[in-house]
């Protein structure tokens, strides 16, 4: 989702090649042979891999458009260091503790998990528009794609995430009137169906 | 000692003050209140967190020296990826696993991760005099400072890094004739040492 918002936002047109991660392609695995993951970014048939590599790829090669990140040193710093906490913190894996797990102890430590990293992300954010002041950026690039995510956690954690962090929930019905974020994340009831599915097959229900 | 490297490739003189881990500085508190990690870098009264993000900050803040990263952006899209597989794979963690366990079944997963890692580095390496070719970089930078932990790892696990991946020994080799490392490093002797006491301290030995 980051590379195709990076993309959409640059102008950028691109193919998508779903991969099955149960029976991977040859493309797949030759492009990524040390991590073999999606996504990859293949470009003037050169393979990237990792989001946040293909993010800045994107940004330092298609010049034309504004860049995801400042110009200053210290406030591309800034942005890397957020966008590093961001993609360390709020992720699968700890959004699996919450919805992987019925109601009771393992569940209530996920959302606590969840919540505690998101106030940081939110007391960081404050009043601006976006993370880096006025302008989408690395920051927000990084960190939207899980806002598709926030309904099917409340669903299954029972809590309201705009409750907690009603600046972050402002944040991310901002980004979606951009077209790039629009185009990208998927509907939130879509979500939702297919976590109740994957709780189906882990048998949390 | 990444920090370190980075100024000191750059020829920028710094302070260092050295932190009491179980006792740490308000000024630490102050100026990585996310993390409250070490290392922070204090420039014009401006924390940066993350060695990684300050090797960058130092990168685009000192333009005169030569750049740690190359010009064209694929080229950068490698080293980040190598950079990143360097600072997941190899590290305090990982080496832990031979030091912080007697001889046995541990240590030897331990090891065997460690060196399967080095491989997929040795492999990038190549031929190469440095990660990016004939420049020293950002690469080099993020990897070199394990380097002088090589031997507590060899005398703690009884194995030997070089018979399992010359290039990498080769081009640590070359790395520490530079100034910058060499000033940095520690000896391999000392690190062991410590790495004795750390053994002992949890009742290892």
């Amino acid at each position: 989702m980051r590379t195709k918002i990076a993309l959409r936002e640059k102008g950028v047109e691109f193919e998508v090649q779903e991969e099955d991660l149960w029976n991977k392609s040859e493309l797949l695995l030759k492009s990524n042979p040390v991590h073999k993951k999606v996504p990859v970014l293949i470009h003037n048939d050169t393979p990237i891999s990792e989001s946040l590599i293909q993010v800045q790829y994107i940004d330092e090669t298609w010049t034309d458009a504004a860049s995801f990140l400042p110009t200053d040193p210290q406030s591309r710093a800034t942005a890397r260091f957020w966008a590093d906490f961001a993609d360390k913190t709020i992720s699968f894996e700890g959004g699996k503790k919450i919805w992987g797990n019925k109601k009771g102890e393992e569940q209530e430590k996920g959302k606590k998990e969840f919540l505690e990293s998101l106030k940081v992300l939110e007391a960081e954010l404050g009043d601006k528009s976006y993370f880096g002041g006025e302008t989408f950026g690395y920051v927000d690039i990084t960190l939207v794609p899980f806002y598709s995510w926030f309904y099917a956690l409340e669903k299954c954690g029972d809590f309201s995430v705009e409750a907690e962090c009603p600046k972050i929930v402002a944040w991310g019905k901002r980004c979606v009137e951009r077209n790039s974020v629009a185009a990208t994340l998927p509907e939130s009831e879509k979500v939702y169906q297919q976590v109740l599915k994957l709780r189906q097959i882990f048998g949390v229900e």
